[in-house]
């Protein structure tokens, strides 16, 4: 497990003042760009630069409290599957201890010259499995 | 059934050149505001005004393939459920016939005064309806 | 001259109740893509896919009246200069006839291969004079 | 003057791999924040809250090279006027030492109550002015 820490800014709230979901969406992968800095040990826009990519599939996510301007959402960052070319990976949002969001997204690795799966890469497939829940987890 | 389309714009863009997720989920939020000025038959700016709000408590979305740049989004609104004070509603997506997303999103309906759930008004409980599928639907 | 209308979306605003700033900064472009549409004759993303990049160089814009959900807002897209390797495009936004914001966006014209300035296409040139004020114009 | 870093994102980035300039002009919002957090003293979300809004009138902004992701842009924040309702701030943006962008933004200060000018509240008038650079400047 991983855990980083987003502001919520102006730009990202909405006409009822708290954070407009969408933008969200958008903090699980600003928690991914930390996770690969502060656990993968390798900033992520070098790997893509290098022709890696993580397109998510699928996403899934629960919105339990609101989010207000100038909150500093804590995001555990918990992976749950490492599959040949795929990664499943749980968000868990808290602001103050107060749980906000609870998601799940799913990425396909591509090589970004075909756009097309190609297996996770070994140095990376070990970082994901160290941030992994162990058995008899939560 | 109702359906819409949008059109994809250059900030909807990431550095693949295919749109941001977060921005695809962002185009649920427009077609459902089309879907008010189409269907409901009142611009949801205007309900909204009058105090009408509709936080997203949850939402899946699975992208199937690629949106690129200028692609006109055909979305399908199928309401799929009307609670006491809740709304659950499915978006297909599709760019020239091939499918692109699916989604299914829950909204709880609030009152913006106390930001707390308030029943489905009488109006809107009766256009929702009318845009579900009839029994025996796929 | 060429005039498009872009419809104020939730996404848009802030906290305020009002479109974010850099948001309507966003419907400069906007405008540009469908002023391609619209007045060029060509899809932006058409000519962007072949390797005509635009990139802003420069922006000034005045904020005259706010800009509220729902809004519809007329923008005025006209050309002020065409350089050798650059254009500047005034725009100017309206709400029901109301002033809301004016604009003046320099671009250089790329070849997205290099990045580096390149000549405006003759096809391009030439819809642009066609879009700039008569001498003796306001 | 003030300074802070911004950090790139992916969610910034336009299809040529590069910020997209709206998402820049967002990037003063921020560093205006992060400005009140490290400058002024007291968070600017704070303030909000209590009634105090700063709507941009004008904003000039000139893209002098691009900004790529994972770039740390760090940015210069010089109050260049304070008047009775108005404050002029200027941003200068710099990716490990090479200008990246210059900016000035004029916000009025209004009573969210309202929308309405008012006067510069004297705690936060005494900090701009601490902000301004001195007479002899450059």
């Amino acid at each position: 497990m991983f855990q980083t820490s987003i502001l919520v800014r102006f730009g990202d709230l909405d006409a009822a003042g708290i954070a407009y979901y969408p933008n969200l969406v958008n903090f699980l992968h600003e928690a991914f760009e930390d996770f690969f800095v502060g656990h993968v040990g390798r900033p992520y826009p070098e790997a893509f630069k290098e022709g890696l990519g993580c397109p998510t599939v699928k996403v899934e996510m629960e919105f339990l409290s609101p989010v207000r301007y100038g909150d500093h959402v804590d995001i555990d960052v918990i992976v749950e599957r490492v599959g040949r070319t795929s990664v499943q990976i749980r968000y868990e949002g808290a602001v103050g201890g107060r749980p906000v969001f609870k998601a799940r997204n799913t990425m396909v690795v591509v090589d970004m010259a075909s756009f097309r799966p190609t297996p996770v890469p070994v140095w990376l497939r070990e970082r994901l499995e160290a941030a992994m829940e162990p058995a008899g987890g939560r």
